[in-house]
């Protein structure tokens, strides 16, 4: 019997865990799956023979190095921060490692021991990144392998609220860490690349810089660019592509009423206002716009934006209250964290809410002469409120790589993303099992 | 003989050197001047007998530690991160201590150490800091003996050009730190208060949000916000006043322009362009345009600055080259130091220069049922390009200071800056012989 140990039972880990316990039987697994709560654990095995509950405080040096040692393969679904405490236990006792985030610099520096000791640390392969990275390889590989060339790159995702559940007026909810939407696009500019022309742009631009697609029968998106818009053109193979733009979906109106926070400076995470808990929301956004006392803060808003007061995004404002007399009651926050606040009041994902993940990669290419378009869409709906859109597209990928790390499918070493065919063909194969499948759809252009 | 060692002899030390060489007979001093750079020492201290330019390598522990313990007072004028290590040493063997920077988060930690080893370590006594705050609390001191209420404080700062050698559209020259200028502002948001509202604003509104003011017959400036308002109020001991505001100073038509360069994101010092050294200036602007085949460069940064060709943003854009084909030439450089390349080209203080240092306070408050305001302002223009207006303005209170505490009329221990009477008021009256000094208009208000 095979010990799979997975670190971290939080929201992102229900589909992993039942994917896993799904395929304990057939393969001999034992599912050890360890949480700062071992509630939370044991809430997701559900009392199953083959999984086994308990709490792991990663900070706890002992347990970390003995769980690490008498276990065959470990994910690690904690914050990217702290991988590399699981990795370099990895190290030692020689075990294979899985995560969906982002390679850390730490993870980086190690990839020379990591090889050296003929392991693989498979990283990004969740969906985004992940399931965007496999899904595009495929298609730019084939693409190559005909002979075509490719001229440009669009690849979008978006966390978004599933259309029937989709009843607010930002056609928004927090299907995902709140924290990270609010904060989402701030530091260096972002980078994108046109017709072989730099692009960069500042942070209080970005949510002016939309662009808009359709996709599938779901209707109009718009999308923002990403900050790493060019970091995977070594990885893709696409190294010398005139225009490549990776970007963040939004139903159309949420960036331009989105803007109106970043205009004011209201989602600011580098300082605190003293006074927060017994300001009111009001006095919050008056706190960013000029002293006129013959002026309401609705008038001053709609002055300092350019914008009428029967625009949509006075209404999407006045929609989340924001004008409203209601107290803060946050002790020293930051302006990110008050509206954080504001926003998880409304926009919070209920039970009976179901979430969906958009996907949409979009090519342009030419061969023999000829100039085609593929149009590359996925649309995945949640199934409930556990076991959401993005804790399945996060969890079926890493699931799966664990399967196929353990059962010799995958036999890649060092620290790796799956942009190589032998991972993603086989990932992908399963994924649409689990109907997250893409639909391509190809046209000449002129 | 008492002996006084400076360590550093850049620019700003200039007057600070030859204050204390006009001194030293009378007084018996040595003036030791330690820098990385002899040469440099040698320059300030032109061969005066009682002057001695070294080496100093401020890494180097031993001579560190060896000067400082032969020294009876010690002078820094090394960059504000440094004095930690001069503070430390001056700590160990009781010497007072002088500098014209911020109380750094390391000295304050050390606050109780210098309080019981005996010794000052006074900060923030050049000009702003500095003169500021002893012009400021001359006036604040005195209306408050007299009963009155201060209801509103604005405290303005400029170093700028000086009215005959303002030959620039910008009216505008380095006459100091050039990098300084050009991230000027950023960081959190800039805080004030107005009428009891605190008013934050973001640093891409920051050269939005100006407000004007006439300086005797200097003729009209702008001001925008600094970001550390409200960080004195406790200092000067006003708590609660209604309304407070520092800020800095240009020529009008300055913030407007230069906001071009900060909506662009082209201030921006936390990332690198790759292709950097071949770029030209036009395409270092064309970089945060949009991608629009058959727009030129001026008329896509017209409609993204909502301005017209016409307008006097564009003159001085124009004027610096912005849109010229001169290649940077700077390997991987930040957009701010590709802007800071080009502004040093175009606003060059020279050997023919001369420069100005500017300050005005206005107060409002009340005594006996009457409103009133007082406007105190300063203008200091330089004397050539070595003794300039910020060396002097930086040197001469800095000199004072330690003149005043080595003849025991400054008595105070612990880490100080010079709010007190018993500081201020000896340190401004010695100014005014050298022409440093303010003129006060009152009037009554409704």
């Amino acid at each position: 019997m095979k010990t799979i140990l997975v670190i971290g039972a939080g929201l992102s880990a229900s589909t992993l865990i039942k994917y896993l316990l799904e395929n304990s039987e057939i393969h001999e697994w034992k599912i050890r799956v360890g949480d700062y709560s071992k509630e939370t654990a044991e809430r997701k095995i559900k009392g199953h023979k083959n999984g086994e509950a308990f709490k792991f405080d990663i900070f706890n040096e002992t347990q970390r190095d003995e769980e690490i040692k008498k276990s065959d393969i470990v994910v690690s679904m904690l914050p990217a921060s702290m991988h590399y405490m699981v990795a370099e236990r990895c190290i030692k006792h020689k075990k294979n490692m899985v995560t969906a985030s982002y390679v850390s610099k730490e993870i980086n520096a190690m990839a020379d021991d990591i090889e050296k000791n003929g392991i693989i640390i498979l990283n990004e392969i969740g969906v985004d990144p992940g399931i965007d990275h496999m899904s595009a390889m495929q298609i730019i590989d084939r693409i190559k392998e005909q002979g075509g060339i490719i001229t440009a790159f669009r690849s979008y995702t978006g966390g978004l609220i599933s259309p029937r559940y989709d009843n607010n007026p930002w056609n928004y909810k927090f299907t995902w860490n709140p924290r990270n939407v609010v904060v989402a696009g701030q530091g260096p500019a972002a980078q994108i690349i046109v017709n072989g022309k730099y692009k960069y742009i500042p942070y209080h631009k970005l949510f002016t810089r939309v662009s808009r697609t359709e996709v599938l029968n779901y209707g109009e998106f718009e999308v923002y660019p990403n900050r790493d818009s060019l970091k995977y053109r070594k990885s893709y193979g696409l190294e010398n592509i005139p225009t490549m733009i990776r970007g963040t979906m939004r139903r159309p109106g949420f960036s331009k009423a989105w803007n109106a926070f970043v205009q004011l400076g209201a989602t600011d995470d580098s300082y605190t206002l003293d006074n927060s808990e017994h300001m009111s929301y009001r006095e919050f956004i008056n706190t960013f716009l000029k002293y006129v006392p013959d002026e309401t803060v609705e008038e001053k808003i709609c002055k300092y934006l350019g914008i009428e007061e029967d625009s949509g995004v006075m209404y999407k404002l006045r929609w989340l209250g924001v004008f409203k007399d209601t107290k803060i009651g946050l002790k020293e926050a930051t302006p990110a964290q008050i509206l954080q606040k504001i926003l998880e009041e409304k926009w919070k994902f209920t039970e009976e809410d179901r979430d969906m993940i958009v996907m949409q990669h979009i090519f342009e290419y030419t061969l023999n002469n000829q100039s085609y378009e593929i149009v590359s869409s996925m649309v995945y709906e949640g199934e409930d409120s556990i076991n959401t859109a993005m804790s399945a597209t996060v969890g079926l990928p890493v699931g799966i790589a664990v399967k196929m790390i353990l059962t010799g499918k995958i036999t890649e070493k060092g620290v790796q993303i799956p942009v190589n065919k032998s991972i993603y063909e086989p990932v992908l194969e399963e994924l649409k099992k689990y109907k997250v499948e893409f639909i391509e759809e190809k046209k000449e252009i002129n």
